[in-house]
């Protein structure tokens, strides 16, 4: 215990009698009746400290200079509460330590704010002061959660012969790579390191180098602007592996995550995750990252509405759109006219032109749009979206994509708003069958829906000139409560499908073997078939705590506004040091 | 085993008998009398396949085609080979394979080396194809060793409450961080970030923060040129501590390392290595880090040869120098006057002007300075070096750092080329007591010897004004056979003896706050007392893997000639990057 004989939290009751030392921070002092009492706080917890004059003068008079936070060194005697004072809240609340003496290692100015889970501190101080933060136990217990997860994590994957093997922070940058953060290198003048958004690249030419099971807990970053839910620089579980197929892949990372969940949050999940194909997600729920921890589900009725009366659900169907609806259950009392338009409004958001309702009384379907439909219809529509007394219908009518947005964040948000959500619950989730590629209309030209190294169906390769959007991907998203916690695939391990994608991306033979040539030429010396996945660490630590805030599961996160401790954002740099990288600011700060 | 029976290397005898699935490359093909053997291979090791036409005519058709490092997935059963046949010096040399059906995976080109340990290929060509050296068995262990090491590391820290937490990449840059590798940010144009030559503020942050116990396999980053034992990115195994002495430090490394070595290496280091201070190592070793395998300690002359009739050695000691000896212990018939004036150049590029030397016959001393000394000074010479008949004895006469410095080199180098280092020897050593500041006399200043948050002796603190050379500060090295395998310190916590020690590394009172007020304002808020230590993980590595280049313990090293897979080194960027970065080259490259 180095010099201490236990933390303060975990002073036993079976320590009583026994002479102990204790080092840590005062939480709170309190004075009454000629007797100081002094929480001691480390990182464990909290133990109380008396101190009477009877016991030690000395102790009493350096605890009267005493504030919240000092550090101190207590010698004293474990004792047992008497009954009325026994603190049911504390683990060490049956016993206090009766201080014989006490030194004062440091002193501290009042903090900002309050140590404690509650605070009222902006998050702006709360990062500021970071070091005070931690010693919140909310905080201190989330980077703890931290560690057990990669704990975990890397306990499972080296029961399963996986290597932890690093790969380079600075790699080799391309023309293209428009969200790399770029570093220039001192001792190549006018050449740029460039900082990875992942270890792909690596990772699979280990896999050609026959290392067939490799993981990391992998720095990435990304040159983008801060958003709530984004960091620039973060982690990711990255795995890869030889010889193995989707299934063995997916059903290792079930029994991860389940031994996961198990070992460090105590919760049974399935050992099989449900599965649920792309089309399936965005069909049902409107996203390809659904929450199934409730319903709410898409319900189609292009076929019911296309030849109605009411205008707008006809022509969008007409047009090759949609129209699909979901089905508030008794939600028609809790949504006035004026809430529905502010739904209305939410969906506009997302592209909906407007967001049409109907509400669901004893004598059927009423509002504006009830009138549009004949008894056939109603009842068609009654009986497809299981409508009864009560209920709330919201529809949305357009094109398939918006349809898809638009209804799908309105079902998030009604969700929680209505209190669907079992916190409790975690529901892991795969979503399979990906497209390969998507197309930029703007751009006129096909984009990799997840990163062109992803193999495709290979029934589908066919498609790959005639019909590109039709080609679905070996690739798995892995799902948690509504969040994407990673995607995986299979990758294309034979040089001639890689050239074939690069093509179809547009690269020309020359572009794509000047940037790509030495993964295609390591493709040709013997190959094996892999695939592998990626999990995103700061969000899982994020919802295994029960948090929102992305921040909390990072010890030194950067912000917008606050300048984390100032050891953590960027700054200027000097003259002397830009002529040394052979650069010149072009315009002035 | 997800598609596989076993794995190549591991597949037992006990499987005799057994129809079994086998997934690997081709490391040899043999046509023998109608039938083909091959070796196949994964990371586990070899199997023998046999194809014979009796048994399939088809997968005998298919062995013809193939050819090394093509992969194949293999179906047949085991069976025990005649006894002629064993091969023993294979795990797997009792049994072999008999093909029912082969299938080729993915072709191989031919590779340009031999996919061996032993292997013709330079290093360059090794690491352009760093893929297929990957597969050479050496490389492979190399990186499985490393994985154990930080297994073992992460599982010792785990046991004694350590957390292991991520600290920045992009953290803060600094005017004064000349060895920084800078990043641009494209979000804050004008703006850079620092990457860290080491997490030590974080981690101090943490300790602040009452976390008391962390760790991190670090990446670290210092632009400067690539050295054989210097890689720009390299990793450290960093942990800091609070509550705990220098003492309670170095015993719970001592433990690690220990147990390190027995699960690593099974080999039985002591429990507690043996410690020397600073004076101690530079004194009987030249040397801060110094190789305790072997002897040929330093020898101090000078009391005995400052009154001498050699002027060399005499006006040394009067101008406060030293002369110094060590003893070739039976050396005297192995290097000629030709081969001791190649030592002397040896020496020379350490600063000696000289190495004088002495042979010891029956009759005493012999060499061209012996008439110089005196019976009486003879036989002290002879006395206080042990020297006996057959010896060589090699004398500097310098200043002290200059006595240290080529005396130490030239130890060093015979105790190679003499075989006098046993290498099955593990020999830690904590080198201690280590002087806080070094004086620079071309700048006519101090700086920190380690960094400048290393606590001084509370004894000395009474010198940082007077005499400043003569702190000495709380500090340990860990040394490996010679290598400095980290260092560690207690560090400062009080504001006032931080803002001393920034006064005495010339920085103003304006300055220190302008960088480091983060750090000191945090001291004021209740700093427990730290301190801690980095490691050396990729030297650590090379060092128990009983290699000497460091690149073979990183699986994508950088190297100044080859550029590794063209994925790992410095490459251009385009003009738009650099506008969106607000920057501009200087020259064209």
């Amino acid at each position: 215990m180095f010099g201490r004989s236990y933390f303060c939290g975990e002073v036993p009751e079976s320590s009583v009698g026994e002479k102990v030392t204790l080092k840590g921070w005062v939480q709170k002092r309190r004075d009454l009746g000629g007797l100081i009492f002094i929480d001691l706080r480390d990182r464990s917890g909290i133990v109380q400290v008396v101190f009477n004059p009877d016991l030690s003068k000395e102790a009493l008079e350096t605890a009267e200079k005493i504030r919240n936070e000092y550090v101190l060194d207590v010698v004293g005697t474990v004792v047992a509460r008497e009954a009325g004072t026994v603190n049911d809240n504390l683990k060490t609340g049956k016993i206090e330590v009766q201080a014989e003496a006490v030194t004062i290692i440091n002193e501290a100015k009042t903090p900002p704010f309050t140590i404690s889970d509650k605070t009222d501190a902006s998050e702006d101080v709360r990062l500021k002061y970071r070091y005070l933060d931690f010693r919140r136990p909310v905080i201190f217990e989330t980077l703890k959660m931290r560690h057990q997860v990669t704990k975990q994590v890397r306990n499972f994957l080296d029961g399963e012969g996986f290597l932890d093997i690093e790969t380079p922070i600075l790699t080799k940058s391309t023309p293209e790579g428009a969200r790399d953060y770029l570093v220039p290198s001192r001792v190549h003048p006018g050449e740029f390191y460039a900082l990875p958004q992942s270890p792909q690249l690596f990772k699979q030419l280990l896999m050609v180098g026959g290392v067939e099971r490799y993981y990391q807990i992998a720095r990435c970053f990304r040159d983008e602007d801060l958003r709530a839910d984004r960091q620039p620089e973060f982690t990711q579980i990255d795995i890869e592996t030889s010889f193995m197929s989707q299934e063995d892949i997916m059903g290792m990372m079930e029994n991860m995550m389940s031994q996961l969940m198990k070992e460090v949050k105590g919760v049974e999940v399935p050992k099989a995750f449900p599965r649920m194909t792309y089309d399936e997600a965005m069909s049902r729920f409107g996203s390809d990252k659904p929450d199934t921890r409730f319903g709410l589900e898409l319900v189609d009725l292009s076929e019911i509405v296309k030849d109605s009366g009411f205008k707008v659900f006809a022509s969008a169907v007409a047009g090759g759109g949609q129209v699909k609806a979901i089905n508030v259950k008794g939600a028609a009392d809790k949504y006035s006219r004026k809430d529905i338009d502010a739904l209305a409004e939410f969906a506009a958001v997302y592209g909906a032109k407007g967001l049409a309702w109907l509400k669901v009384d004893a004598e059927g379907l009423k509002g504006p749009i009830a009138k549009f439909f004949v008894e056939e219809d109603t009842q068609a529509l009654v009986a497809t979206l299981e409508a009864a007394d009560g209920d709330l219908l919201l529809f949305v009518a357009d094109k398939k994509s918006v349809v898809a947005d638009a209804l799908g964040a309105l079902r998030q948000k009604l969700g929680k708003e209505l209190g669907l959500i079992d916190p409790s619950l975690f529901n892991f989730l795969w979503v399979t069958d990906w497209p390969l590629l998507e197309y930029d209309e703007e751009e006129g030209r096909y984009y990799a829906a997840h990163h062109p190294f992803t193999m495709p169906f290979r029934e589908d390769l066919e498609y790959l000139d005639s019909d590109p959007s039709k080609v679905r991907a070996q690739a798995y998203d892995l799902v948690l409560n509504g969040y994407e916690l990673g995607g995986g695939s299979l990758r294309i391990f034979e040089r001639p499908i890689q050239e074939k994608m690069f093509s179809v991306l547009g690269f020309s033979p020359e572009a794509a073997q000047e940037q790509f040539g030495f993964l295609m030429n390591a493709f040709e010396y013997g190959t094996p078939p892999h695939g592998g996945i990626a999990l995103g660490l700061d969000r899982l630590v994020m919802l295994l705590a029960g948090s929102t805030n992305l921040r909390d599961t990072i010890a030194f996160p950067k912000t917008a506004s606050a300048s984390c401790l100032l050891t953590n954002a960027p700054g200027e740099v000097s003259e002397a040091q830009l002529k040394e990288l052979n650069l010149s600011l072009n315009v002035n700060k």
